[in-house]
């Protein structure tokens, strides 16, 4: 099992069709786009200046929606997984 | 539904006529142009290097100003959408 | 109406003559040259790191002098105004 | 009259003799070379991160020595000053 | 015996197979490839702004991956070590 | 007199034989060579974010080694000064 | 004697073989070799943000090793020696 550490996140990422439904490509490229995954492992939270610890606002299982050029790609147990930090993560899909 | 983590925002960009009134270019082209748009979700804030976590100025439904190339664009459930972080948004038209 | 969040404040920008008194281009052109306006609109204040929200020292109706080069160009119903930071006012004209 | 704000200083400048005594260029150009002035106001303080705002060390006056590059011209009222931040000040000349 | 300062870990790494299983070559290059070692020791801690120490989360013995490009090589009694900060240690693998 | 604000410290530099004592120029270029001097005026300290000040560890008289390129040359009462930060002095010579 | 201020160390740098046992150079490149060296003198340590002096984690005699490109080079008395910031240093030798 992987166990990230601090405010990071363990994700299998999930493969997004990347046309729009009309296969017309979008005209502000300036923008990036997202990726999606879900959540397998969550970190004990990153500790502030103050010395507290913030506890992580995703969990396991959580699907999320996360910066496209986020993270370290890992392999492991033959499955391919991201890490990133919890504030490349931009929003739970509940 | 997407939940934006901390302090970030989801919106739902407004189309904004792009010329002047009189079609007239500005001539300071130096200032980035801002854009317009409807808050759909917000964050639970962030939380500050003494571990203390501040609510956001906005909240679902506010029509808000931001900076044109902020954010991240994502599709989810066949609109698009914009996640940014509350600094990037200027000011609440009321 | 506008009203900016955090430390930014909506400003009415004053034309302002560019040319000295006696027509001449000053000597050191690596100094930036100030903007005049009139605040319309101020947020609420700066989070500091330790949570603590501080008052902004402009308000409505204040005079004052930015930075020429800060700030977002916002045109809202039918003028144009200037949303910037607070660091940005370098003074206020009493 | 121009009220600084901040940790933000108007300086009125001093026209310095820009040559050496003996007329020599100083052999060490990588050294930046400081100007002259004296204060005309001084702002509220700086606000630190735990929220307590600090008084400035300099007050209408006084005469300073502060960084060439620094600052921002401002033509008030026919005169020229300088509005700096307190930390470009290097020295008070007593 | 090394001992690390502050935040740094000491770590023996693992040599591992760079090819996928089937050879092919992964597709999005902009993702850095993370690498793996197990920790031989680590220091005391970081002191966070409030002078506070904050314990390490990984310990000697833990296997851990991490940023390839992380840290540096040190050569001590023959063997060859890599010093990284924790920062750069994504997850431990358990 | 020249009093300088906060961290800084005003230097009266000694002229130091730039050549080694053999003459060979060290082979390791990429570290920088200090430079010696005497205070004449310390700051009265740096205020940390919480609002304390911390009093500087140099004082008038003490024989300082600083970083070569650190400061501003400062021509004042016909001598030449350097104003610098505490930061910028590697150690007292004692 | 040289007293390093704040954080910062003396060290007196120790000759270190650059080449490895088998002579052959390492197929990594990108990652920086360290060099090694004995503590001399140790300043009385880094104040935090909160105004909290921490104490330094190596002290004289330690056998350190430390980023080869850390530091200034200082001769005092017919000697070289280092002076470099504690965070500079990876780990202590014992």
């Amino acid at each position: 099992m992987l166990k990230p550490l601090g405010d990071r996140i363990v994700i299998e990422t999930v493969e997004k069709e990347e046309k729009t439904a009309s296969g017309i490509v979008l005209p502000d490229s300036a923008k990036e786009k997202p990726q999606e995954g879900r959540v397998v492992a969550a970190g004990t939270g990153r500790v502030t200046d103050s010395g507290e610890r913030v506890a992580l606002e995703v969990s396991e299982g959580d699907h999320v929606i996360f910066s496209k050029y986020a993270g370290t790609e890992v392999k492991y147990d033959g499955k391919e997984y991201l890490i990133l930090r919890q504030d490349d993560i931009l929003a739970v899909v509940e």
